[in-house]
């Protein structure tokens, strides 16, 4: 099935905010087998919402539309939508108790704004929003859909995966069956792992196909399976899973699409052990990426960001000699960092970074780029150096992975 | 100016990477006065460019498309780009000199498919890519302009600002100045913030106007200017800035477009304090937004994630029976999290956050989203509770966006 996402908003058009509900619609369709052919961000304004309504279902037969909506928006996109697929717009009192309840909840006061949220295009059916004041509304028009969803992330996310895709799936799939298996590959490039694979991506049977997405240092596998038979499916997919595992063995680090930092999570709580982090140049960038997994306080204890050298040579035991013979960015002052850090809080398991973001600090020895990780399991240590190029935010977010992917090789 | 996005790619349609660049390139470009009419996304596919580029130049002067180059990808986009503008793929050597530069540059050997980069539409001007290996390329066709730039964020934000803006510029504006004055504004919601300057805004000279960028906490105010006497814009700039200040005093916060943990560091290097954070429920992203500030080493000395009770107790000296009496979750706990990581790393400030950031771990008592935080500095503390919706991930970062308002307010 063809789609086509619109963004409704000025504050994307002059970058204020970064769209991230395409991508994020985009991340849950497509594994159904439906494919985006255009993401389109307008302005707040009735005539470029209508042209890109209708230049959307010239080449798709859902669109997906965010934002435009809330209450000081409202005044736009509503009257456009009734222009497109005709009606009025109607109290809806279903919507009108669903806003009092979400204003209630947040200890606030109706007002007018708010309270105009309950105006329906008299065209549209209302999937009522659990998370917020702006009404989801479902259109249709000659065969085609149209949903309306708010602008606000969390609501649109929230409500995309409860009940806009169930609906829609229901509206166009009601007789084929689809699952999904994930495996998360490392240790092989991308081409290598097309190689290993292509014989047996070959034999693959009707309806099911393998999808690569690699990401830094690791690549997700996705089989997608469509079938009227649901039962045959899964015996399949089962099958075609096992299959994978011998033929990739070690290199399979997860059975379910999860970043690095929950996939190291699922390995750590398995085996029982707990973990801390001693970041220098990633100045607290690892320890968020583990804590943004639910759960991580099962395995991480907690962790030392030790920018100056006094905060490595107290709190975590670096000795400074060894800093003034190799340099606070060393394979030495990494793993001690690992050490230290172990010892500090009491864990099996570590990862330390050293380097230099920049834009300043570099030396001729030691440039901008370079920074020294070390991970450490029990009585077991690794450590590398990167040379990672670009400007700060890169470097921080590349020796963040880097570093992660370290620690997973330890734990295989 | 109107001007038009296109950004080519399967990867975004597929949602497996996010498009950041569009949103680079208006946050760059709206300040100048140019509006952005329509972002859009397409696939790796010939017409679909081709008719993006026709209805791009329908709506607008400029169109600045960003991907669909690269090794593996060149073999649509540069044709497509010959059959609009016409002209044939030539050999450039200048191109081939820079691809073997960068390539040289990162030890790697050319190959077949870094070669074909040099290869260009004849119809284009080569922009040199001084950060990757394939080269921008600048179209012109009717008196309107299409600048190609790589997919690869760094190289497109490295470019855009040094070398595509400029030439824009120079083509489209060469009489005119352009001038830019930020002022950061906390402590006054943006709807009393207008009614103040109702009045001095709408007395504003010609060429002259203000935007309100609203933040979390936080209004970002931008004054533009244009005309065609430099020495007047100046002045009369500087005297409009003076004049928000004796309007709006101590809610300004900063004269530069920064972010908090930029508006903070200066206030701590201008007045000679070092930080600490001691993070719970934010488990280091503080420190990561902190650390994100290059030179944030003058003033951030280092930090402790306290994600377990122990690591509470034992580094930061929260008291045990304080945690037994009040709660983790607590302003008791929040406060000595603070005091402790002052004492320990020898700080003059610190931030401190302890909440439930879920989706686990509430209680009727402490439900998921509450966070307390404590800013202290020398001998002052302020502390609060914050109930904040949402998913995990939604918690983390308004609980650290809070938490720096709150050592902001501290410090004024």
């Amino acid at each position: 099935m063809n789609y086509s996402i619109i963004v409704v908003g000025d504050e994307i058009l002059i970058g204020q905010v970064q769209d991230t509900n395409s991508g994020f619609i985009a991340r849950q369709l497509t594994p159904f087998g439906w494919q985006a052919v255009s993401i389109r961000t307008v302005a707040d304004d009735g005539q470029a919402i209508f042209d890109a309504i209708d230049e959307g279902f010239a080449h798709s037969d859902v669109i997906l539309m965010t934002g435009g909506l809330g209450p000081t928006k409202d005044d736009i996109t509503k009257p456009t939508l009734c222009r497109y697929f005709g009606g009025e717009l109607v109290h809806d009192e279903a919507t009108a108790r669903n806003v009092e309840q979400i204003v209630a909840g947040r200890h606030l006061k109706l007002n007018d704004y708010t309270r105009a949220q309950a105006m329906v295009p008299s065209s549209c059916r209302v999937i009522q929003n659990q998370c917020g004041t702006a009404p989801l509304m479902w259109f249709e028009r000659d065969g085609k859909v149209l949903v309306s969803m708010p602008g606000v992330p969390y609501e649109t996310e929230t409500m995309l995966v409860r009940e806009v895709i169930p609906q829609l799936m229901e509206h166009f799939h009601h007789d084929v069956d689809i699952e999904f298996r994930h495996l998360m590959v490392t240790g092989i490039i991308e081409s290598a792992l097309a190689m290993t694979l292509d014989e047996w991506e070959r034999r693959l049977p009707q309806g099911i196909h393998l999808a690569y997405l690699p990401q830094p240092g690791i690549i997700h596998l996705r089989l997608t399976g469509q079938a009227a038979d649901k039962q045959w499916l899964t015996s399949e997919m089962d099958r075609l899973v096992a299959e994978l595992h011998q033929i990739l063995g070690a290199h399979i680090v997860c059975d379910e699409d999860l970043p690095l930092a929950g996939i190291i999570g699922n390995i750590l709580r398995h085996r029982g052990l707990t973990m801390s982090t001693a970041e220098s140049c990633t100045g607290g960038n690892i320890a968020h990426e583990i804590t943004a997994i639910a759960g991580s306080s099962d395995y991480f204890v907690g962790g030392v960001v030790s920018y100056h050298r006094d905060v490595k040579e107290k709190q975590l035991g670096v000795s400074a000699s060894d800093i003034d013979t190799y340099g606070v960015v060393s394979k030495t002052v990494a793993e001690q960092m690992a050490t230290g850090v172990c010892r500090l809080l009491g864990t099996d398991c570590a990862v330390a970074t050293t380097g230099v973001a920049g834009p300043g600090g570099g030396t001729p020895d030691t440039p901008v780029g370079t920074v020294w990780m070390a991970a450490r399991c029990g009585d077991r240590m690794v450590s590398q150096c990167k040379h990672i190029p670009g400007h700060r935010q890169r470097v921080i977010a590349r020796a963040t992975n880097d570093a992660l992917l370290l620690l997973l090789s330890i734990l295989q």
